[in-house]
């Protein structure tokens, strides 16, 4: 009875939060409507590309200019709510793009290439998009549509006609590509586009032709933005799964176990998450790619969960639970501790956007946007259950050591305590994005690091975007860790970022090479070494006024260091700063010395021909 | 009669060189025996490939270590000939490995990444080798065979199962490529690539499983050196052709002009081309990809034909000769003045590596390597005659300004007095190409540039390359042109440099941004800015000692750039130097501006919908 009230009830929300979604669309709409040419008019196909973009929140541009997009380059240097944010190379300007969009979340990044050389340096950088779930909208200029039917042997191709080879390329790693080659389709093609990118959060490819860049459209379709909500799940499937789940916790008792992932950030749920979290008092935990869905310093929230390279009180919590919820999954070897989960399925629910799976069961089509408000709506009797769990406290105090020297060990949960709310803290795949597990970062505060596709160098290009970001949507300091093998592949962006005027802190573990690699194999082979840099000698070179627009420090102590970071001056991040720390080439941080140990054994037993590695998806 | 001995001769002549290949051969076979394990022998996968490219006379391997390549690089780092040049980024160990196949004529150049954010950051690079006929091996450390057909999803992967996407995608931009799965066919897959990779001069794409690199093969296959010798022509359409063509020199009377490009230089027949215009007295003229193809002192060379971009009197005397004989000619849009040539297929004779044209008639599988020989040996009577025609000198004298700026006009002809006999001479995409067009290299020197792919930043990378392979085989200095707006995209490999000892000298045109860009579109736009860096701290910072194993400069006039170009100390090149050389923002080389009013001109058409681009492949 209680149970069939409660169904009613939700059905009610769900149509009073649909009557809100179309309310919020019309005004939307109408408020577009206001800003752009009326319905007779027409534009070039730049502006409406660059219109639709407005409208969904873009404000900068990254990429790198050439001849077959300087045409269109025109459009965004004069447009008066766009900015062009000129990279060193494409490969920068792609991270940047997908570190713009990690942070503006519901928006979108954006990279502009040219014909060949450009965008295929940007290749890596949207795959890892891709591979990561971001949106990016790859854009790159073309030759104009006449050439591209005689295909003269222009610079920038291949020389063998093939002006389509690109695009077959660009394919494997976007979810919706389009070559545009007749203005009367520009429109829907960008749309359609744009639409893919935002909603299934993840990169897409558009060939723009010199020659297209200027013709004119009618700008009628501008007046409805584009619909970006995700769809409305099945009801009466929708209404099944929901007392699926029910019953699942119901015989669970209260012991519930909440686990949030990767795509809670990418497909906007971290607030329902949140709600439903709160409202029942489960306790939360997060993968390493959650890291900061859940507020880090929310009561309930117990640390991360990555199988054996757990901390121990974590992976008993999560692993005894008689459920396990998990929200946006992405179950890749390093975000589960080399698929080293020990949770049966029969103990498993997982939400994603677009299906969800109860034990074995597959429901297709059942998106977890539309279904957590629902379910959080019929949560409310077990609250004080499940209060009774308890949740190990996430914390990690700073070590009492007996020497000088900056150990990951003591370097962690030191910088934990120098993190503040609204922070956006930026961890390179490596020693960085390891250390930073284990430490707990304030609420408000957005944790940024590729650990999926695991590119080095990375995050000097994505921290650019990211502070560009940050500096938009309001929120604090943007603090990157990286080490001295990774920021060699992708060091010219900190020019970007002087130029562009972000204030990151970037603290350089210098560790004298690829310390992550040495882990998992060559501990001591010259491929590991990288060369000496002068660190601090990096900002002023590339375009910083050393104590003005910049500041260089070295710390060879942990007392230096400390003092450092007790700085008032220095924590107030009014100018980019780099802060080199001189650490042991073979120190590491906890999680990373398990987990070499994990691939270690993998790699011993793939080299006899067997393979280990659980595929948990 | 005469020419009837003259043809018999001609068979008697090809009959002894192919004795002399076939005797070589096996001279090479007995002395490769000599050096590798004994037929019943065995070896790992890896070092099977590794000793093929040591016959192949590679010394030095590029790339970027990673974890699905570390098992291979151990292989390399304790090889005792091959050395491991590890460099910033995966874009440019490929710029390098291309620079170093350039200049290392006959063998080929060699990268190794790692599976996805290695191999797809190489992208461009690999795509440039395949555009300007680069040899270039491309090998991909992936996961073992096993994880490739149980997918789970490993870090560096798209998330999707897609293991095969990457090589996807690379199919596109290699002639050959190779996934290996079986320890059986190993062995018959490396030689296949690495065959059509020299014998192509095009890159080829090499997928090496973790777990295969172990496995042991037999070295019986390595006893036998694998045949990279252009295939014997078809004897009887080689006679019909060469008949032919010498009909038509004959019609011309003594009126015949060699214009020498590219693919002379990739398919290594400068030896036989010249030995060609040596025996005939014909003049020769160079494309600007054929630059030093043919030694730019030679008495009979007349400059660098590009259509209407050319010099005057050497497009008067190319377009008026009445037969043209073409080496390996590749006629792109900035290699033919924007397709301006003006000479009538009726005129011309087309040599290539694997066909001949001779007006409108294709011979394929006539190859000139074989041909040109032949073609030469029945050249005698003309020689006489021939030398009767005027050669334009090609000069370029130091002309007198009246003002201290380093202006384009003056650069050029003055650091032409500064090469020597056996320098190698890179020069950017951008004002460098185009000013050093028309300077003439000394003898014996080496002139190494990306003019069909263009991408810019591919000089510091390959000028790496170029280094490496110059201090192999014995040549002098290498010398760098490029301007500020294309060192930052590659800017981290000064680093490599100074950490593998080669010691080039940069010149660096510091002219506030993208010049070509300026020249092309958008003049006064802030996209063609770039930041400015203070260059001379840029050697010292990435890891050199000032004075000690680098030096940089500053000029600010021609009087301190002459006095530095003739400082001997200077001019040893004995470390690594840059220097940097203030110049106007607008300012450019005569060709650069030619060429942008007749792209200008293309694109203002281009922009009306109408392609004026004439295809004259």
């Amino acid at each position: 009875m209680a149970q069939s009230q409660a169904q009613a009830t939700t059905q009610v929300v769900a149509n009073l939060q649909a009557e809100v979604n179309r309310l919020k669309h019309e005004l939307e709409t109408m408020q577009v409507a206001d800003q752009i040419p009326s319905a007779g008019q027409t534009c070039t196909i730049a502006d409406y590309l660059l219109e639709r973009l407005v409208q969904l929140k873009v404000t900068d541009i990254f990429g790198v200019p050439g001849d077959f997009n300087l045409g269109f380059l025109d459009y965004i240097e004069s447009h008066p709510k766009l900015e062009w944010a000129g990279n060193c190379n494409e490969l920068n300007a792609a991270y940047a793009a997908d570190g713009y969009a990690r942070v503006k979340e519901g928006s979108l990044g954006v990279v502009v290439t040219t014909f060949g050389v450009g965008e295929l340096s940007a290749t890596n950088g949207i795959a890892g998009a891709f591979s990561e779930r971001v949106p990016v909208l790859h854009i790159a200029g073309v030759p104009s549509t006449a050439q591209q039917k005689n295909k003269p042997m222009l610079h920038h191709t291949l020389g063998d006609g093939r002006f389509d080879a690109y695009h077959q390329a660009a394919q494997q790693f976007v979810i919706s590509h389009a070559s545009l080659q007749d203005k009367s389709t520009a429109a829907a093609e960008i749309d359609r586009l744009l639409t893919e990118c935002v909603t299934l959060a993840r990169p897409v490819y558009l060939m723009l032709p010199t020659d297209l860049v200027h013709e004119r459209i009618p700008t009628k379709r501008l007046q409805t933005p584009l619909n970006i909500e995700p769809p409305q799940n099945d009801p009466e499937i929708e209404s099944f799964v929901l007392n699926e789940i029910i019953k699942l916790i119901e015989e669970a008792e209260r012991d519930v176990v909440i686990l949030v992932d990767a795509c809670a950030i990418r497909h906007n749920v971290k607030k329902e998450v949140f709600e439903f979290a709160e409202r029942t008092h489960f306790p939360v935990y997060s993968t390493p790619m959650g890291k900061t869905a859940i507020p880090e310093d929310y009561e309930r929230y117990g640390g991360i969960y990555v199988g054996t390279i757990s901390r121990p009180e974590v992976k008993a919590k999560v692993e005894s639970a008689k459920l396990l919820i998990s929200v946006g999954g992405l179950k890749s070897d390093f975000n589960t501790g080399n698929f080293t989960y020990e949770i049966p399925t029969t103990r498993t629910v997982e939400l994603h956007s677009d299906h969800t799976r109860i034990r074995f069961a597959a429901y297709h089509g059942i998106g977890m946007k539309r279904l957590l408000p629902k379910l959080t709506h019929r949560m409310q009797p077990f609250r004080e259950d499940a209060k009774a769990i308890e949740v190990p406290k996430f914390t990690l105090p700073v070590p009492q050591e007996n020497n000088d020297t900056i150990s990951h060990l003591w370097l962690w949960p030191r910088v934990g305590q120098f993190f503040r709310k609204g922070d956006v803290i930026v961890a390179e795949t490596g020693t960085s994005s390891f250390g930073i597990l284990d430490v707990p970062l304030p609420g408000g505060s957005v944790f940024v690091s590729q650990i999926l596709w695991g590119s080095i160098g990375w995050t000097v290009g994505s921290t650019l975007g990211a502070a560009i970001a940050a500096r938009e949507i309001g929120l604090s300091r943007v603090i990157l860790f990286i080490g001295d093998g990774s920021i060699q592949l992708t060091v010219q962006e900190l020019s970007a970022m002087i130029r562009s005027g972000v204030k990151p802190i970037i603290f350089l573990l210098n560790n004298s090479g690829y310390t992550i690699e040495r882990y998992l194999h060559g501990e001591k082979a010259r491929y590991n070494d990288v060369a000496n840099w002068k660190w601090t000698k990096l900002l002023e070179t590339m375009g910083g006024v050393e104590g003005e627009t910049c500041q260089s420090y070295t710390v060879k102590t942990k007392d230096e260091l400390s003092q450092l970071l007790d700085n008032a001056e220095f924590a107030k991040a009014d100018k980019i700063q780099l802060v080199e720390m001189l650490m042991e080439m073979h120190d590491a941080p906890r999680a990373l010395k398990v987990q070499a140990e994990l691939s270690g054994k993998a790699n011993k037993y793939v080299s006899m021909g067997v393979n280990t590695a659980n595929d948990t998806l």
